[in-house]
């Protein structure tokens, strides 16, 4: 339906890939029960091989063992559980928490849910790259502190955070870290025997995987109370009954990652930013222009409006976004851009490119040429106007 | 792999069916896209589509309109959050809830999780069918009542409540009612019209649907606390990306159930009972013999262990299981057969067959003729030794 469809926005579901789809077949037709022990029967036993294979593929990509990653239907189920969790846990030591600014919905929204419930927050400025401050972070920790989230990489601009400098920020405070991979897992590097993360959550659909699967790295020793209330999967610590051709797909879709396509969508990124920064006045890249997410280039058209281009782009067969994806249906000035000191307007025409495994350098270049007309053309008619 | 295989678990998760599948496929690989607004890009929109489509579908099969359901991962995160999103919200008005005592475990330890947070909660008896009595429950409500949580019918012995009376029991108390319709959902007619239910929680997997995706009734005007925080979708009711392969994969296997399937697993259900009944001696069927689910039937087997049971069969290339699905990993007793009065001892020789949409009347001829030679054997054994 949409083969001359350019999707160009991967930053939230990219397209399965038919080679983990050929992977989670014959969990949808063969072996389709419910996990079950030793006891169990045959096809029960075939399931929870493969669940807890799955788990191995993914907790050895960034270093963990697999006691230390349960399945989750999500990142946004993946983050309301580590901060719920740790919050419900950890009341009696303290009850403030500190996010930055910029999070994506998942965690901004999780911790504004805890605020109601008596904790205190305190969202920390980024600057105008969208960096956070370790040292600001240390100054901003107090006693009262059980627990820092700050994302790996930034949902709308890109941007990539030193997690391993907060991560020992926390660590010297003895306060918990929980940071969101969601853009970044198996994009950029993370090894959790170097760098002090206490919980990460992450995602399937952002890298050719199935909807509806993430999970959640929660360090051994790090004590969450229970969420999702049931039964005891998980090592009971998740209830819910195993999405098992999900976790299959996942960690297929973990497996096919490969450091030369990273490179590639870097090559991708910086050729649009190039070109669009040289051929087109009055644009602004927003986020920082080297820690930045290999897929991700989001920038600002002056005088522009970004919906308008979202809107001319697609009928040229190019998918993009404005503002961050939950965000865009609002119409509402992006929280991220406001958050690195963009103004209303800057905001408003601020589009988001992001690149995937179907991408190549020539789309790059048929979409730049599209957005120099587009652009042209909206000057013209608001000049006019 | 299992080509020979005779899964009767169907309580649990089902087969998918090539149909559910054959409509999924187009949301893994055409419209992978995040469900936009009008004023999104025509791949969201178009995902849009499909998932109010679906939504539409599964609502009407019930009664009631589109934004009374919202999509879930399950029917335990329903159930989460349909008890902690009414506990948060209506706190305030009382403090305690009524559960039945053979709940399944998402509303069993979602009530207990509720407790350890200063919540009352009274597990409501059950008789020796596992029948809720409304008198009973009429008298137990009081005025710091909010919440009332009875199944549709019960997961392991398969017997329907009469939700109609319970409702009208919590109507005419004013207290909410929820119901965990996970097994009867599309098998027995339940129309929100009729019956004066305020939430319910269903799931795909039983009817030959995908894992990972399941819904939640909400009545107009309920007001239930956010419980998954994070992004504005589905109707700022629950965030998380949507699942949208999976809500049209839900949809569709609602749609291919018929009321000729529903009669055929009756019979398959009746034969096996009556034959299992009649041909081995000291056999007891676990549950109501008419107010029962059509796929299910649950024996206990005298001086014999379910789990022997099971590993036999599982030899013979049938799947069954002892207990409930979760709980047959721990070897306890089920407190669903000691919930209706019955000892240790008939907890742990009793086993559940389910039938699904792949089984027929000779599977159920073959599967009660190697359970008279397995109970004939294991018995013997047991008496020698």
């Amino acid at each position: 339906m949409f083969d001359k469809y350019t999707y160009l926005d991967n930053g939230s579901i990219t397209r399965l890939d038919e080679r983990v789809f050929d992977e989670m077949k014959p969990y949808f037709f063969d072996i389709y029960a419910i996990p079950t022990s030793e006891s169990g029967y045959s096809m029960g036993i075939e399931a929870r091989e493969a669940l807890e294979k799955s788990r191995e593929i993914i907790t050895h990509h960034i270093g963990a063992s697999e006691s230390e990653f349960i399945f989750t239907s999500g990142f946004t189920e993946s983050s309301n559980m580590a901060l719920k969790g740790v919050a419900l846990a950890k009341r009696k030591k303290g009850k403030h928490i500190i996010v930055s600014k910029i999070e994506d919905f998942s965690v901004l929204n999780t911790a504004k849910a805890l605020e109601k419930q008596g904790f205190e927050v305190t969202y920390l400025d980024v600057d105008g790259e969208g960096l956070v401050d370790p040292v600001l972070l240390k100054d901003t920790i107090t006693d009262e502190t059980i627990l820092v989230s700050v994302q790996h990489a930034n949902q709308e601009i890109g941007t990539i955070q030193d997690i391993e400098a907060i991560g020992e920020v926390c660590k010297e405070k003895k306060v918990l870290f929980h940071t969101d991979a969601t853009h970044t897992f198996t994009r950029i590097p993370l090894d959790v025997q170097k760098v002090p993360v206490d919980l990460i959550s992450v995602s399937a659909h952002t890298i050719h995987g199935p909807s509806g699967i993430g999970g959640l790295f929660i360090r051994k020793g790090t004590l969450l109370q229970k969420w999702m209330d049931g039964g005891f999967q998980e090592m009971n610590r998740r209830a819910g009954l195993e999405n098992v051709s999900g976790a299959v797909g996942f960690a297929k879709a973990v497996q096919l990652v490969t450091t030369d396509e990273n490179k590639y969508l870097q090559q991708m990124r910086d050729r649009l930013i190039d070109r669009i920064l040289s051929e087109i006045p009055q644009t602004v890249l927003n986020g920082h222009s080297v820690k930045r997410l290999p897929q991700n280039a989001n920038i600002t058209f002056e005088r522009v409006e970004g919906e308008s281009i979202t809107l001319h782009l697609d009928m040229c067969g190019f998918a993009v976004n404005t503002g961050s994806a939950c965000f865009s249906r609002t119409l509402e000035a992006s929280h991220v851009i406001l958050g690195i000191g963009g103004e209303h307007e800057r905001a408003h025409g601020s589009v988001r490119f992001t690149f995937s495994r179907y991408n190549t350098i020539k789309d790059v270049d048929r979409v730049v040429d599209a957005v120099v007309d587009i652009i042209e053309n909206l000057r013209r008619i608001s000049a006019l106007s």
